[in-house]
């Protein structure tokens, strides 16, 4: 009973630690966040302010990553994200979903169904994209603004819409009408 | 006169009073904001941190509702969520539109259309999903992640897109191809 | 060398600045940032609260414009938005993209492609939308929530989904189908 007590206590003194964390401004804000707020982050990585990282412990980001303001995180069931991929605002990465197979019991009460997700390295993944449980992005791919992917993807796809599409490839993008790749 | 101004005070600081209790983390916050911050609130129920309420007055959540981190609400309308109901991380719920059927007038001086959202028992609201005014989500449905929800859907449905379509139903999960469900 | 210090010192500064502005509530905080933020106001703007804004000396905010919470912008490219216009809470403007046209030098290091947004007068941009460089959103034109838009529309354009369409007019609005203006 103590002991439930110490736990509780301990696990709000360490959502307030990240609280403050996430809000720390500026490279100083970057600095402390890659020391202390638990992920792994490789040399030159940046995640910017108001950034929110569940299971940070099993958060891996590579070399030169750049995450933008307001991103989310769910690392339950791992993320890990290449050397020199980009993040644009507000991009949700979410490595676990609420399990509903069952109809008498409430949803919330049927546990998690956690599937890692991996992007790879040199991507970009422009604004207010989410990535879902159990998604591989391969290296080198370009996911569009708004986009919510869905399913696993080659490297240097280009994709996009609500479920992203492979709407080109980076190889042969001279070959693509302009308004593919905007 | 003088009572306009300390109308407008009074607004400024219940303004800067929810700025406050929408910052606090952990389990405090959660109290903190279910007690002071004007929403009725079951038994149970967690307003995360980094939520946006306007019209709190009109807000209902049901027991053992959990609201997660940069989920914004505008209850001008009526919103009412019910017992058990999961919402995800970034979610949108907006019970009001600017009128603008008049071209004569500026938008911001037409007023406003609200009409009530209502959300079942036992639902789950995926990550960054948009609910809009006057849509009523029957009890034990799930909204995909990233998904507009734009009108209103029977029990046990699973809706997807933009604007969201019904894609299965819970009943008949396993005859589902697996990717509807995604 | 020496100057190499003191610019990152005044960077960081700016950084901090920036983001303690951007957190203060009410009215204060719309006054605050319209005076030192950086970006053009016109009379009666307000910039709601946590509003994250890259390049504030390229934003042009004209009069009665009213600016959501948790909005983005980035106006590296300049953003102009006119009169009256209403930008819903959480919408994204992005007048910049990486360019990712060589797959021999990672994304980080080829630049950036900036091109101007403009958004007309009297416009209500809806929650959660996103603009993307190069677009100009013509006066008096609706955008739906949650949708993307990557074109140039004319005035009085009703547009939703992802990518937005012209899905109405705001001349004919009796003619359409009551779902068309959801």
């Amino acid at each position: 009973m103590i002991g439930d007590h110490l736990r509780a206590a301990k696990a709000e003194c360490l959502e307030w630690h990240r609280s403050m964390l996430a809000a720390i401004p500026g490279e100083i804000g970057c600095g402390l966040r890659n020391a202390l707020y638990g992920y792994r982050a490789g040399q030159g990585c940046r995640v910017l302010r108001n950034v929110t990282i569940y299971f940070p412990e099993r958060l891996k980001l590579g070399r030169n990553v750049g995450v933008s303001p307001q991103s989310q995180f769910n690392a339950a069931g791992g993320i890990e994200i290449g050397d020199d991929t980009l993040i644009g605002p507000g991009c949700t990465f979410w490595s676990v979903n609420h399990r509903f197979q069952d109809r008498s019991v409430p949803i919330r009460l049927q546990g998690y169904d956690a599937q890692p997700i991996l992007v790879g390295r040199d991507c970009w993944i422009a604004a207010r994209a989410i990535v879902l449980p159990g998604v591989t992005i391969g290296d080198g791919s370009v996911v569009a603004a708004g986009a919510v992917v869905n399913r696993t993807c080659e490297p240097g796809s280009i994709l996009a819409g609500v479920p992203a599409k492979v709407i080109g490839r980076r190889e042969s993008l001279h070959e693509l009408p302009v308004e593919a790749v905007e």
